[in-house]
């Protein structure tokens, strides 16, 4: 946990962030896939996926822990840094139709060739309890935290938090935040009921998915508030992040900041901290 | 210290960052002046300083902290950022023609003016003396470091470093890092007499300084090495760093990484702590 001084000063607030760009991969992804790799009781002969993001990597850097093959498929239009990341720790790139249906069958005919085990991103109990550690940790750090607010994309993160607080905290509240042009979390808490059909309109990449049928219930039995980001304020408070924070952060990981700012008088005496989620940008590419 | 994962495998060595860029300031100049200005017996009404960097904001924080008025002069043709951070911690910025003549008297009529003690950014011993804490803290958490490295401009955190290894480390060589291209304190410990007069080149501007008549003589005593980094490296090797560490860090702290790269041989198998002097980048200017 690193403490922001410029925003605690803004919020009137004690606010930390929990660097999960200084992961191993750049992001929360590793606890997840790791969590779940290790709970298969008979091992694994090789690990499969189908992600275009931090989760590719996650099970890339998981094969290579374990000493498996690691294979990960990918829409053929994805960027060469994202596809670069992924074969970085040794996996086997397998590039597929950019469509989900084609990830899916693509990953399950590799799954099914090499005897590998399929590695969900998020809708899966095992890797919501690998992303609960990192709330584990935050209320191991500062049992005193007040709020807790992480990204709500497919959910696994929020889930976890969700439920390390109920576990293990004492009087925390825990919150996420979505861009409002991808609110599937927000508006199928508000009609308790999971929202499977929606376009997402985002810079925040990395929240562009459904919220996960495993996530969703526990978000809505614990009554987990989602915060709203506008769609212009998440790359200006990326930037300020940066000069705020002095790290790395993704575009995705702006977005509770975002939110948060939009009602500042609440945050007021409080001890918060926000999970940031990752720093994996592309640095070429900006300059 | 964060351990660099990337940098680990790429020399085969353990190398580990300290972070100055999390200072309140983003950068360690905090350490020096804030020595400075508690080691004044009968304390100060007022401090005065000439920078345009971050030993600008180091003087303004203090001021501050000390509930005293900071006064700061700068060029005028200073950044706009620069003036904005200065002020930013509550300092009143004076403007002066942009020659180092008019940035002492400006500084002195200053001094004079408002009874005000003039900090100096690395020429005095309590400047050394208080960057010396930066590598005191590295030998605490790290007590088994074989190298500390660290940019070399004015030389206040080098001969502080310096001389912290030699009071508490055991075993631990300490080495400097300049720009091939504002390299006076190469040249001068090489011949053994301070140089007085040269014109730096170096896209890193927080290492155009010469080095100061204090701090050159604890390098010259204590048998410091300094490395040189090609001046077409520094800008890649920032960009790396932002990749491997997640962290921001000024073209001025590029510079070790881009020095020790030129021969990784000599790191192999070995505990390293680069002292990363600081993150103050100007966002805004780069996207």
């Amino acid at each position: 946990l690193i403490r922001v001084n410029t925003l605690s000063e803004r919020w009137q607030a004690e606010v930390y962030i929990k660097c999960e760009q200084f992961q191993p991969i750049g992001a929360f992804k590793l606890r997840g896939a790791s969590n779940f790799a290790l709970q298969l009781k008979k091992g694994a002969k090789a690990l499969v996926t189908h992600s275009s993001g931090n989760h590719a990597q996650a099970v890339a850097f998981m094969g290579r822990q374990l000493g498996i093959p690691a294979h990960v498929v990918m829409p053929s239009n994805s960027n060469k840094k994202k596809i670069e990341n992924a074969k970085k720790w040794g996996a086997e790139v397998h590039l597929c139709e950019p469509t989900f249906e084609s990830r899916l069958s693509t990953a399950e005919a590799l799954a099914e060739q090499f005897d590998a085990v399929i590695i969900p991103p998020f809708d899966h109990e095992w890797i919501v309890e690998g992303q609960a550690t990192c709330a584990m940790e935050i209320l191991y750090d500062m049992p005193e935290v007040d709020i807790i607010c992480a990204p709500l994309g497919g959910g696994g993160l929020l889930a976890g938090t969700a439920l390390a607080a109920a576990y293990f905290g004492k009087d925390v509240q825990v919150m996420g935040a979505e861009p409002a042009n991808a609110a599937d979390g927000y508006e199928g808490l508000k009609r308790g009921e999971r929202i499977t059909s929606f376009t997402p309109n985002t810079v925040a990449d990395g929240l562009r998915t459904t919220v996960g049928v495993v996530p969703f219930e526990v978000l809505k039995d614990l009554d987990i508030e989602v915060l709203l980001a506008e769609e212009d304020a998440i790359i200006p408070w990326m930037k300020r992040m940066w000069d705020y924070s002095k790290t790395l952060i993704e575009p995705s990981c702006a977005v509770p900041f975002a939110a948060m700012d939009a009602c500042p008088e609440r945050w007021k005496g409080k001890r918060i901290a926000i999970i940031v989620t990752g720093g994996n940008v592309d640095i070429d590419q900006l300059f």
